[in-house]
C-alpha cells in the first residue's frame, strides 16, 4: 500500500516549501519509508477535505488518515517503532517544548526576512489567499513586511542563541544522531531554502555546521529538492 | 558516607535562593539521596576552593567532587542509575536546550522582578560583592534594576509562553513525572519564593498549577524551606 504525503507546493509541484511539511518529510525519510508527495497549494482546500480540516502536512498510509505534523510523528512511531523520532516520553515531551519554541520564536522571524521572495515563488492561485492571511496576522501589507526584511536577519540569528552550545557539544539538536527536534528546527531552513537565496548563517557559526549536516541527510535528499544553494 | 551540597544562603543559613542549587537540591531530592546542606556565601570562595573554581553549587559524594548544576545532574545519572533524572539521550540534549533557553529567557526576567527583595536578602557580608558584579553585569545600578520590577512583571510572564502548551497536555515539563527539565524551571521559581512575596503567577494560569505540584514534591519539601508562601 502507499503512502500519500500532501505537501505544500509553490509555482512548480516540486517547489516545496512548508515548514511543517518539511518536518514529515524528513520523518518519512528518518523511517527509510518511502512516501508519494502530493502536491498542493493553499486554496486546494477540496483535495485534504476527506482529512476534516484544510491544511497540511496530511498522509494517507494506506487507507489510515493523519493530519498535523506532530499528530503524523506520533503515528509513524507508533506504527513504525524501529528507528524512532523520540527515544522516550521524557524526549517526546521536551521535544514538544522545542516545537513550541520554534514556532514562536524561528518562524515568525525567518518569515520576516524571507517574505518578498517567498510570495514571489508561490503559484498563482495562491496569491491573494496568502496576501489575505499573512496581512491579517501581521497586521502588515506584504510590501511594508518585505521592506523590513534585511533588519530581520539578527533578530533571526539571535533566535539560534540558545541552540547554539547544544551544536557546540554534539552533532544534532537531538544528540549523537538527529531526531524530530532536528527536524522541527530544520523546517524553516528548508522553506528559506526553497524559496530565497538569502545568505542566513556564517559559514563560523555552529548553526552552518549543523545545517550542512542536516542537508547531507537521507543521500542529500533536503539539499536535492528544489531550491537556492547555501552560499559560504 | 556523607554526601555534602554547598548551597548558596543568604542573610540566614536557610533561606537558600540559588536557582542553580535548586536544580541539584530537587535532584538530589528525585535520586532519594540525603544530603548535607553546607550554607555558603558569594564570597566564601576559600571554602569551595578544592572545587578549583569559586561557584555553587558543589557537592562531594564520599570524596568526589562535583560542581556545576549539569555535571552535577550527569553525575547523578552515572553513579545513581535508579530513577533516572533523563531517560534517554534524546531527553539530556534536549534538557540541555531547555536549561540555556531557561538561563537565557526566565533567569534574566525574574531577577528583573526580584532584584530589591533580592539585596534586602542577602548576607552582609555578600552585600558588595553582588552589588558590584550584578551592575556591572546590567549595566544598572540596583536600585535603577529595582523601580523596573513592576513593569518587568509582564515580561516575565510571558517568558513562559512556551511551556502552557505542554503544561495543558501533560502535569510536567518532563511528561507525566517530573524530572530535570521541570526542575531548572523551578529554580528560578524557588528563588523568587525564597525572597520576595511578589506573586508571580495568576491561578487560572496552567503555570500556577504546576508550581504546585512542584512545591508538594518530596512531601513538599521545596515548600516547607524558608520563604514566602504562594498566594492565590
Amino acid at each position: 500500500m502507499t503512502l500519500r504525503h500532501w505537501e505544500l507546493a509553490g509555482a512548480e509541484d516540486d517547489r516545496l516549501f512548508s515548514p511543517n511539511c518539511w518536518r514529515v518529510r524528513m520523518a518519512l525519510a528518518h523511517k527509510g519509508l518511502a512516501a508519494q508527495t502530493v502536491p498542493w497549494r493553499f486554496t486546494e482546500k477540496d483535495a485534504i477535505a476527506f482529512s476534516g480540516q484544510g491544511l497540511v502536512p496530511v498522509i494517507d498510509d494506506g487507507g489510515r488518515e493523519v493530519h498535523d505534523s506532530w499528530a503524523i510523528a506520533e503515528y509513524l512511531d507508533e506504527r513504525y517503532p524501529d528507528r524512532p523520532l523520540f527515544d522516550g516520553a521524557q524526549a517526546r515531551a521536551l521535544a514538544l517544548f522545542f516545537k513550541h519554541w520554534v514556532e514562536r520564536n524561528v518562524h515568525g522571524a525567518m518569515f520576516r526576512v524571507i517574505v518578498a521572495d517567498l510570495f514571489a515563488s508561490l503559484h498563482e492561485k495562491d496569491r491573494a489567499y496568502f496576501r489575505e492571511t499573512r496581512e491579517k496576522r501581521f497586521g502588515q501589507t506584504l510590501e511594508a513586511l518585505g521592506a523590513g526584511s534585511h533588519a530581520a536577519l539578527p533578530a533571526l540569528k539571535a533566535t539560534f542563541d540558545p541552540v547554539r552550545p547544544l551544536l557546540v557539544a554534539q552533532p544534532y539538536v537531538s544528540g549523537a544522531a538527529p531526531a524530530f527536534a532536528d527536524y522541527l528546527l530544520f523546517g524553516p531552513f528548508q522553506w528559506a531554502r526553497s524559496v530565497s537565496p538569502v545568505r542566513l548563517l556564517e559559514p563560523d557559526d555552529p548553526m552552518y555546521a549543523w545545517r550542512e549536516r542536516m542537508l547531507d541527510l537521507f543521500e542529500g535528499m533536503p539539499r536535492a529538492t528544489r531550491g537556492y544553494p547555501v552560499w559560504a
